[in-house]
């Protein structure tokens, strides 16, 4: 965070921010896609109501970060549901946002910036596209899968947000498996058998506790478990896998994907999720096309939310606002 | 098909072909979607290598309805698989096509004009999107339900195609209805549940024969039954809105819809598939923004897919080779 650095005279750059429940993070980004500067802190609790506390850690954590560059954009990935329209936000895990006026508060702490406002899966995967694991394809879908299980496409080389801004969400596409209830009120979403804590609720249901003496009974634990040969750990992870596939052949079928990024804390358990992942796939695709969709790791961690919406923020891109129908 | 009528030395107009299995039509379109002429004929039967028998016959089709008028484009709607890249349809219907240069055979009969290839599903979509069904809406799926179940999209106002020209095949999804093998290898696709013919197999074990003496056991006279209250019919038809419903609620969960135009022999059933067909999304649809998608009949009957193919070609537009990623 030294001054005089390549920043503060350099060529254009973003400022990018990722609001998550838990987390609240800010990265300086070139034009280039390269984080300059990172910092993150903790989104303090906050009552319904008191959204201008959140707010402030925001804008506090986003200035501090900025330091004496002058950046050219402000991306924000956030997440949903939003309102792209508005600019507003209003996160489940955030309970003091609601239709909280997200963009404006940046614009007003940066008045010299174009402020963009994206889903936080959604920038994730123009991340992985841009930088990431997503160079070589055309259309891609990014999933998270951590608590929920969000995604977002690129396609034909741009973000598709949708006329609400909420494309992606493949954690709410039906699944062939077991009706399990979903959080939305349907029953049998991918979320409901993929999620982090949907797999610890199965795995615990069916006599798993976490091995290591002192370990949370979380879907870290369960992995670690998994990676040791744990039976129940493994098929935990092999039926998430397969609700998962099940959505990624409904989106390849319908999106003509090339490439399926997977990213978030489940998928960094590795192996033990890409493997059954890759073989459901398999066992599920059947045209042709479906079959050529690859599933890989994501590469750019929890910076790909940051990166991505930089990437937004230096096209001046709202995704959902800009029509792009050709001139007739 | 008189010659001096407005056709000959009016504003650009596009010359549209759609190409099925049992048929082939041709139109003469104006640039604002106006049908100036039209024609079909049967496809002619032909086995593998011959063809050139079809090719002929569509030229022949092309240059009667063309007639005087000198088309700026020919739009060439075909059923897939396509390559659009290459130019070469090999449409499962008709086995004397494979890898055939479809695009080069109109090229050579209209060399002065812009020949673009296109689905027949997604041009079906886009012809409802400009002149039919979908004008208000943003972000529509455009569904045709018949012998086999074909799809295509319009997103933010575009033809979406993907990037092997495959996108939309909401047949291939798959359901969470009975695990049906389907002809495409997997089980439980929407297809395997919804087609005419999957709804005659599912009607006829169910011990349904056609009430009207002498009709052929088919989706039409299975529309008659249920639209005369046999009640085995009735149930085919909601078995069929069923799955139509889950693949429904997964493309609105994954592409943000505003709207599902629904078309083909099926469709043309009316309320005893439409009045299902909302029922089930009603159920199955959880979030706010997959509940807002409507499900319409496709108002323009079989010339959806020439008027469709017709405005891409205005376009000059491929929807596959266009590349929208927004300049770096």
């Amino acid at each position: 965070m030294t001054r005089g650095n390549t920043v503060t005279d350099a060529a254009p750059c973003a400022l990018a921010v990722d609001i998550g429940g838990t987390k609240l993070a800010a990265a300086l980004v070139g034009a280039d896609g390269e984080v300059l500067r990172r910092a993150e802190t903790p989104t303090p609790p906050a009552p319904a109501g008191q959204g201008a506390l959140v707010a402030g850690a925001l804008v506090e954590l986003a200035v501090r970060v900025a330091g004496p560059a002058r950046p050219a954009a402000v991306g924000i990935a956030c997440a949903g549901p939003l309102d792209l329209a508005a600019g507003t936000a209003s996160p489940v895990n955030i309970p003091a946002w609601r239709a909280f006026p997200l963009r404006d508060a940046l614009a007003t702490a940066f008045p010299d910036a174009a402020c963009v406002l994206v889903g936080d899966a959604i920038a994730a995967a123009v991340g992985e596209y841009w930088r990431g694991a997503g160079q070589d394809a055309r259309s891609l879908l990014g999933i998270v899968v951590s608590t929920g299980i969000g995604g977002g496409f690129v396609l034909d080389g741009r973000a598709f947000a949708g006329p609400t801004g909420n494309a992606g969400h493949i954690g709410h596409v039906p699944t062939d498996l077991e009706p399990v209830p979903c959080a939305c009120g349907a029953t049998g979403c991918v979320e409901a058998l993929a999620s982090g804590p949907s797999m610890v609720r199965w795995a615990t249901a069916q006599g798993w506790r976490a091995t290591r003496p002192g370990a949370q009974a979380d879907a870290k634990a369960l992995a670690e478990d998994a990676r040791g040969g744990h039976a129940v750990a493994l098929a935990a992870f092999d039926r998430a896998a397969d609700a998962l596939a099940c959505g990624i052949v409904s989106a390849a079928a319908l999106a003509d994907l090339d490439l399926v990024v997977v990213g978030g804390g489940v998928a960094a358990a590795g192996p033990v999720l890409f493997e059954p992942l890759r073989a459901h796939i398999e066992r599920r695709a059947s045209l042709d096309f479906v079959r050529r969709v690859r599933a890989v790791p994501g590469v750019l961690g929890r910076d790909a939310g940051l990166i991505g919406a930089a990437r937004c923020a230096l096209l001046a891109e709202a995704p959902v606002s800009v029509h792009v129908a050709s001139p007739a």
